[in-house]
């Protein structure tokens, strides 16, 4: 199954020619989740040939303008594309009252429906749930309400052997109660070893979002094992004091939450523009945490 | 005097991935005047490396988000920036309705102010002066109240020929009547022909920005003589249905106007996303006025 995301925004807040505000698109066996949404979402979507309606459910951390400004847009290009399925919406309370007016005024004639859905910024809560993954939200360290989300895929059942089905005469009805683990006995009775009728489904694997935050260990357990950890990285060390006063993280912070949750995978991004050389982030990090990447506009990276 | 204006979006409502949504800046003497605000005009007003500090005026022509959803992005910028020059924008009243609510939300530590100016969308009013130019807007005939914006240089005052003053023995005095056009007499009591004294300063210039509007030749009074005309062309004469119905122009509408407003130069944009091959359009328009170009993102032209 694909599980990949693509960084369509890298940036903190103020774009750079090469690098956009913060979005990011999961790909979920072709089912697309959309992170954030900052200005010119919609053109990095197109840039990255992504089609707009694969995408069903968008996730915000919080509200500030370069995580949001690019939703109105991208609201009013789905419905000049004359979409008509509901765009569900996940994000702090606040984000209906400001969006639906805008909604309301440039967007009169939309043949589907945003429905807007409250985070808990208070405590991990899952909001989401296919039939491929769950999605959990959980608190997130910053100066408005924020939250992270824990992208899952779902415990699959394991696969039958093949040539467990011939030996021990397999019908629908055993396959399925294998599947779910039920124990089986053979015609003389005796009970057969899982390992001779199942390949183990591979293990579940997971993408979490961090950004906006400072240094925040309290989100350890929810992240614990994560395969690819996504964390804003806005400062360098020389401005740890800048990243504790504006509630971001330094490269090294990160890097330290990526250690403490056993992550197999940890990328950067949300830079200053303050640094036009970034391997010093890409190396405080590593001294960390080695397996640490800086991610830019356009990369894809698999779960 | 510089006089030119830059392209920083073409497109039509949806944008691609070559053309942003409408946007232009007009730089006049390096003050620049931004002429609607498509999203995305703060990353083409970068990649075009205008200077920000340099706009303190902003013409919104209609409230589509084609032409608005840019600004709440810039003006977050420039707070981040830490502006201090209030920023002066003209607009339908509504958009103060609209954008004020999300600026009290996400840039709450602004050092400047906006200023809205209300348009009067009804007939042709000067909304703008400085020591350089005039700004004139004038309905234009769309689905919502519509304003198209004339800037008109003003007449500069003729220049002393240098062996005048030797000649006449002219002191700063007699320089300041002679500006002004005044008669003058020699030491003989002579009325010297002003073309002896003075070298006639060149003709005002003009630029017309008109989008987006339907074929609407009431328009002509206002802006004839232009020396550039910006017309919006959103469709090709097969289509001229669709442009009636959605209240947009052909190409060849668009050099129709020109070519009665006597207009020197025609350029064409805001083109629909329907065509891969848009020199059908040029050529429909250049049969009716000849000096008809097709603007790129990123052009700049001369007025």
């Amino acid at each position: 199954m694909t599980f990949s995301v693509t960084i369509l925004g890298s940036n903190s807040a103020l774009p750079t020619t090469k690098r956009y505000p913060t979005a990011q698109v999961l790909n979920v066996s072709e089912r697309f989740f959309l992170i954030d949404c900052g200005e010119g979402t919609q053109l990095q979507l197109r840039s990255n040939k992504i089609k707009f309606s694969r995408i069903n459910n968008i996730f915000i951390s919080h509200l500030h303008g370069d995580h949001v400004f690019g939703l109105i847009g991208l609201i009013s290009t789905f419905g000049l594309l004359g979409r008509t399925n509901d765009l569900h919406i996940y994000a702090h309370r606040d984000l209906e009252k400001i969006l639906q007016p805008q909604i309301d005024y440039f967007c009169n004639d939309l043949r589907f429906t945003p429905v807007f859905h409250h985070l808990n910024t208070k405590e991990p809560k899952q909001i989401f749930e296919d039939k491929n993954i769950t999605v959990t939200s959980f608190p997130l360290k910053h100066r408005v309400p924020t939250c992270g989300f824990l992208f899952r895929e779902k415990q699959k059942e394991p696969n039958i052997r093949k040539e467990a089905i011939s030996r021990f005469n397999l019908g629908i009805a055993d396959i399925v109660k294998i599947k779910k683990e039920e124990p089986f006995f053979d015609e003389t009775g005796l009970l057969v070893p899982p390992e001779e009728l199942i390949i183990p489904p591979p293990a579940p694997r997971s993408y979490a979002f961090c950004s906006d935050t400072g240094y925040n260990p309290a989100m350890i357990p929810v992240i614990k094992d994560v395969d690819l950890l996504y964390h804003e990285a806005t400062f360098a060390e020389e401005h740890t004091d800048l990243a504790k006063k504006t509630t971001h993280s330094t490269a090294r912070q990160a890097a330290m939450i990526a250690k403490m949750a056993n992550a197999k995978k940890l990328i950067l991004g949300h830079f200053s523009s303050r640094y036009d050389d970034l391997s010093i982030l890409e190396n405080e990090a590593k001294e960390i945490f080695p397996e640490t990447h800086l991610v830019n506009d356009g990369d894809m990276w698999d779960v």
